[in-house]
């Protein structure tokens, strides 16, 4: 899995700028390498075949949970799904399902946009009661990247720390890394798929042409096997209808597309999937977060200085320039990067609409909006920095074992 | 690794009978899927750039094993190599290597074809004292041959007790199904040799379509890895620049021309080859066995009279039809399947020689020649057969255990 630190390349940002310059309408792109452009999420949801996460599907799952649905579902981060209503039928019926997440090893640092999947998986392991299994596909990165094996494997084992300090479970959790997992009834699954899916079907999927390596073309059925249980025997022996949903980043359609496409033909349950939106650069919402541009993004380990400096210099605003100004016509809050990122974060939908409503009308000012913006970030940071320095190499151990998870349903 | 069980296919007979009704010479396809047409195997040295197997290297392995050449190797049957002279040379200094060979299993029944690199391979190992990886590619008989996973497993189990009836020394024999040992240190060269290869170039050498799974755009990797011997840490590590010998028929040199244009890119020596022809049909030399056509081969699992009905039946001879004209004319020796058949297994140069003189003069008939070759031949299969009885699974489990071999060098 490649996890959202593509962001808009030099040629998806000069491409973007001569749109922006002659007016027009720009061509997302969204892949799971490349996210760039203004994102139409419903052109996608179209382009996709999947279906919107509506109103009644989170009232459902309010009720079924017996919990205030998450804020990334009351506020549409998580926009997207596929099956998830199967899911919930079968839940409710009494069967249990488990969840399959991932991430593509590539950085040393996560930015907040990293931890987005992770922070509502913890919220759909806890409200559901599920196992779950997280796949750190560093044979992915290391194939894309150019980066050695060892140096994939570290970045996995120090992306696990950051994972582990969102708050999974270790009882009901299991991380594995691809170049230590991959094998068994894992590589049996994955030859099962590659059977069925050929190159033009990969070239049609994904986009690969004929100079690209071997194992870009090879990657695919690694990323799909997770959502088969039988991958996994020291969890789900025995239980190879047991259903799998997938919480990810929409660009990561492709994977699942092709997964459920294979899975009833070799006798397996097609995975659910529930799809998140991108979370938005600083500089504005046109693509993902820039891993080669440090002010694009805050890190998780940015100092309270880094947040507040990045907030005020690089956040764009929908806020007029002179207080006189605001005043008069208010912020836009379409394009206003502070109002976006509290509607990921500021949990009180109150305050939300408040903060909004104010600034809308220019009764507050940017520069209180983004006070407030940095009080929450720093928090968060400041929370995830002393979770993640509590994981001693232990308990990544403890989380990577290939171990049975005995009350992982209860 | 497809052993030679192909054959000519019904379009390619077809293709052949009627470039033969033109008088023309057919165009010969080898590869490691298809062998068909009459094989020039001057100019498949000249096609695929390997080397001549000469007497003065044949010399060499006299010299330095102390103990006469293979009848294999006194008859050209292992004809050709790539740097057989840099292991001889490393050999010579007192370095060791390891060899590496394998079997597709797609079938349970083996035919004499099929023993070939297996009885050239021990010869190779207790004339050298040195270790043995062999393996068993039930992956890609699964995905080329539509076989289930679990089949193909069994299958290789099966295949496995032939092979250890060939009398293998357990001490220094390693034998992997890839749907068990895939993963780890293997699985970490796979990525690396894929890295290293595009989809353009597997086109090239192997000739897959767009319409090919990728199952098989995969599988050259698989292959290629056991020629590294950090892909087995429980033999050789440490060891990682021990080289490796490959004995295998010629139609699996592609294989192993990916390998060596990707190993020194990967910090690894370069594999050696020594590379044999195929065992002829008993119709003829225009093409491997067929495994759908039971009346083309000797089975290790033919009964004595199976094999005599065999040879008198099928054996095309290059002898004349009436004795009279045999006395006057005499056979031609090089098409004639019996004196062929002879020449792999009558061990003894002098009696080869005297039937050899005696037939192509006309002095012996076809019957004395094909009477000679059943006595041989049941012997081999007899002695087979009571080996292979005498496999019993725990040492089909003995020899795949992953574990040292702490004295496989001595």
């Amino acid at each position: 899995m490649e996890k959202r630190e593509e962001g808009v390349n030099e040629e998806g940002a000069a491409a973007a700028a001569a749109v922006e310059a002659a007016g027009e309408a720009e061509e997302a792109e969204v892949n799971p390498w490349e996210v760039s452009g203004k994102i139409d999420y419903d052109k996608l949801i179209d382009k996709f075949g999947c279906q919107r996460l509506d109103q009644s599907l989170i009232d459902r799952v309010q009720r079924l949970t017996a919990r205030p649905p998450h804020v990334f579902l009351r506020r549409g981060v998580f926009f997207a799904h596929r099956d998830f209503n199967e899911i919930l039928d079968a839940y409710e019926r009494g069967d249990k399902f488990y969840l399959y997440t991932g991430r593509g090893p590539s950085s040393e640092a996560l930015h907040l946009g990293h931890l987005i999947p992770f922070m509502f998986t913890k919220y759909l392991q806890d409200a559901f009661k599920v196992p779950l299994v997280i796949q750190l596909t560093d044979d992915e990165k290391c194939m894309w990247k150019s980066l050695s094996v060892e140096e994939s494997q570290r970045l996995a084992r120090e992306n696990a720390k950051d994972i582990i300090a969102c708050g999974f479970d270790v009882t009901r959790t299991f991380i594995f890394s691809d170049f230590d997992y991959v094998g068994g009834a894992f590589y049996k699954n994955m030859v099962r798929v590659a059977k069925c899916v050929t190159y033009n079907k990969v070239v049609g999927i994904f986009g690969f042409t004929g100079e690209d390596h071997i194992g870009k073309v090879s990657f695919p059925p690694v990323q799909a096997v997770p959502s088969f249980p039988s991958s996994f025997p020291h969890l789900f022996n025995g239980k190879d209808h047991l259903r799998c949903l997938i919480p990810c980043a929409i660009d990561q359609d492709p994977y699942f597309r092709m997964t459920r496409d294979v899975a009833p033909r070799i006798g397996y349950h097609k995975p659910a999937l529930i799809e998140s939106s991108f979370f938005p650069a600083l500089q504005g919402d046109t693509g993902k977060m820039s891993a080669s541009d440090p002010n694009s993004a805050i890190y998780v380990t940015d100092s309270a200085k880094d947040i507040k400096d990045k907030i005020n210099r690089y956040a764009f605003t929908g806020g007029q320039d002179t207080k006189e100004k605001q005043r008069l016509y208010g912020a836009n809050l379409e394009v206003d990067i502070p109002v976006k990122y509290l509607s990921f974060f500021l949990d009180d939908d109150d305050e939300l609409e408040h903060i909004k409503t104010e600034y809308g009308s220019g009764r507050m000012l940017t520069f209180d909006v983004k006070k407030r913006l940095i009080e929450i970030l720093v928090e968060i940071v400041e929370r995830h920095r002393r979770a993640r320095a509590a994981v001693t190499d232990e308990m990544v151990d403890a989380f990577m074992a290939v171990r049975p998870l005995p009350s992982m349903f209860s």
